[in-house]
């Protein structure tokens, strides 16, 4: 479920951006990537992408709101929410919604630099306030190897300490690093699967590593 | 002026973070990083760095309203507003609060693959809607050259043909690129200029070519 209103990118990414959402007398049908994979997202709603999304955050919320009530999600294992950064509209409304089911967890993913480090210190008090457990911390675009000469590059650098020092003066656990491969940002701009095209490359195995862990905190 | 309520990074990045705002007779100071560059944002509001701002939106046009209104900015030649993504509250406020006065432009910020090319061909739409003049197109974490052996990755890879496409396929002029350089985030996470430490970096040409075409499209 992609609560990204105003900024939808999770149908490119996934590769369903050309989907148009239909609703049945169960209510409004996910798009599956996969028979066990459905998802829903306002951009599947647009009649075109380049169209903004001026909506206030009511008219935001009451979206939020019906993708939970009137999506006809079927009997899910898991129900995944991608939010976009920052500590309002979005993120209160799910919490709010979302209080009498309850929420396992949240995954809070950054990247090293401590500029980015400040909104995430900020994300993890508003999950702390609102009750939701922290299930950990990920580190994203975390060094760069040079395809050239194999030199690694900090290009957002760690200037203090990053996610896994971020982990332990909160108290929480680092769940892992993802580092910065182009062909990630490729794949998504053209809807293919990384891990499924880069099954061998250091960054599928930090995904997978992250996902099984994340799998054995929630389960 | 800062309006990224959730997450004032400016602070930090200027090396203001620890001021506080004080209240005067005329209004709210600005917080000045040098004689004739004031800064207002949240961040100089609250107890802590680490408090999340969990404000919806009509709070956050709230103080929005203030910064335009209980501000004591002095006699101005620019005002530079500095929004978070989206097309959402923030965004839809500082239009109707500035339609008086009227805006110059806009300056729109992307990286160079699709997937933030589409958040951004949204904020040129949202731009036309409500009619301000979008006076260029800037791309940022262009490329890198590695520092060991001077090859230049495609970091965030231009899938579509990056920034520059974009301004063709929507008439707008590019404005220039900034190249990746991982001394820029690390001058933000300090809080020193980049372009004073770095005088003939490459990335500090971008900017100030940037600067200086913006300067002749406003005055």
């Amino acid at each position: 479920m992609d609560v990204d209103i105003c900024g939808p990118s999770i149908p490119t990414i996934l590769g369903i951006a050309s989907e148009q959402v239909h609703a049945s007398s169960t209510g409004w049908s996910p798009i599956y990537v996969q028979d066990n994979f459905g998802v829903m997202s306002v951009g599947f709603m647009l009649p075109s992408s380049r169209d903004a999304i001026m909506w206030r955050g009511p008219k935001k919320n009451g979206l939020i709101s019906q993708f939970l009530k009137d999506v006809d999600w079927g009997d899910l294992d898991y129900l995944l929410i991608d939010t976009p950064p920052g500590t309002s509209d979005e993120h209160l409304s799910i919490v709010q919604y979302l209080k009498e089911s309850g929420i396992d967890g949240a995954v809070v993913i950054t990247t090293p630099q401590e500029v980015a480090l400040q909104d995430v210190r900020r994300e993890i008090d508003f999950c702390r306030k609102v009750g939701i457990r922290v299930l950990g911390i990920v580190e994203n675009m975390s060094g760069f190897v040079c395809p050239n000469c194999k030199n690694e590059s900090q290009i957002f650098k760690p200037s203090t300490g990053g996610a896994k020092r971020l982990a332990e003066e909160t108290g929480l656990e680092f769940l892992g690093a993802v580092p910065l491969d182009p062909r990630i940002g490729k794949s998504a701009d053209f809807g293919v699967s990384f891990l499924d095209e880069y099954p061998d490359s250091p960054a599928t195995t930090a995904y997978l590593d992250i996902i099984d862990r994340i799998k054995q905190l929630v389960d």
